[in-house]
């Protein structure tokens, strides 16, 4: 079962892939497309430069493999209400972008403005993913009466994930580690905000 | 007045220092902190690499002296209602990020985050900027009667900027260069949506 990773008289490595994979998001989160080589990512992961070459022939392949096996879907839990939803999912996200793995989708969203044809799947994946999760929220609330079925869901979603990614932004990072212990305290006023419109008739279309 | 980029028999180059910091936030914004180097610079901008570190003895001075002399505050004008006036805010935002210098200003968040120490001054001033215009243009409304005394700004100002934000980040390149043309039907339903959470309770704190 060669995979191209081992030879006569040399151990297999068995957990060369995932060390190279986190290695290599690490690095990308750290500086980008443009400073992301399979030399760095060989060096952080301790890893001979031919075997990453002969996996990973370029840069593309490697960095996609690596967001793959380490990007989680933001899962929009069914807590049995609007509110308790919207808190879970605020929460969710802000603790994804308290920590440095929340960098990682901005980085993509910043290098897809420059190099949309390598990042436009991931872009597209990333853009799905929030919307699938919000419309099946809002569909939940519609289902139990919350909300009325023309309910606008563009808007509601851009400021809820709006609001929670400019409240992380214009954090100092010693503010985000602070605030790890205190994600409830943060998303209530966002959320409460962000329902009492979703109330209204401007969540409505016209 | 030698500036230290002239010398005896050498033609003076008046545009010199523009033309410089131009390429350097045009190098910034397409690579990031990792790759930015003087000497991307000074192939860029046609600069002999001497003159180059003459004038800023490291990559430091150079992306600071080009964020400070490109960066224009995004002005909350005073239209005479807090409708117009939250309109002319999100209109102004949505433009800059549906061209590539809005994406200078995400990618120095981006970068804040790994790199704080360095970032760190532009951080706080953006933050501040942002807040400082939002904070003029809420007790505008305050003053006409259009908003309670006591409104939660923070919450406000977060859902109408990320919304913004995300509205620009969920668009493909072909998509933003479209809306460039559209500024004004994009920012209606996010407008509507945040100030009818701000005519409720919500808006205000506890």
């Amino acid at each position: 079962m060669g995979d191209g990773t081992t030879g006569p008289g040399r151990p297999r490595d068995p957990d060369l892939t995932p060390r190279v994979l986190a290695a290599a998001l690490d690095v990308y989160a750290r500086t980008g497309w443009a400073a992301f080589t399979l030399d760095a990512v060989a060096r952080q992961a301790r890893v001979g430069k031919a075997a990453l070459y002969r996996r990973w022939p370029t840069k593309d392949h490697l960095l996609f493999d690596a967001i793959e096996a380490h990007t989680q879907p933001l899962v929009a839990t069914d807590t049995g209400s609007l509110h308790g939803d919207t808190r879970a999912l605020a929460s969710a996200l802000l603790e994804h972008f308290l920590y440095p793995a929340g960098w990682v989708t901005l980085r993509i969203e910043v290098d897809a403005s420059t190099e949309p044809a390598t990042f436009a799947r991931f872009h597209e994946k990333i853009v799905a993913m929030h919307r699938d999760g919000a419309e099946r929220m809002v569909q939940r609330a519609i289902d139990r009466g919350e909300l009325p079925s023309g309910i606008h869901t563009r808007s509601f979603t851009e400021a809820l994930y709006g609001a929670v990614l400019m409240h992380a932004l214009s954090m100092t990072q010693d503010q985000r580690e602070q605030a790890r212990h205190e994600v409830a305290e943060h998303v209530t006023p966002i959320v409460d905000f962000v329902l009492a419109a979703s109330m209204t008739r401007a969540a409505l279309p016209d």
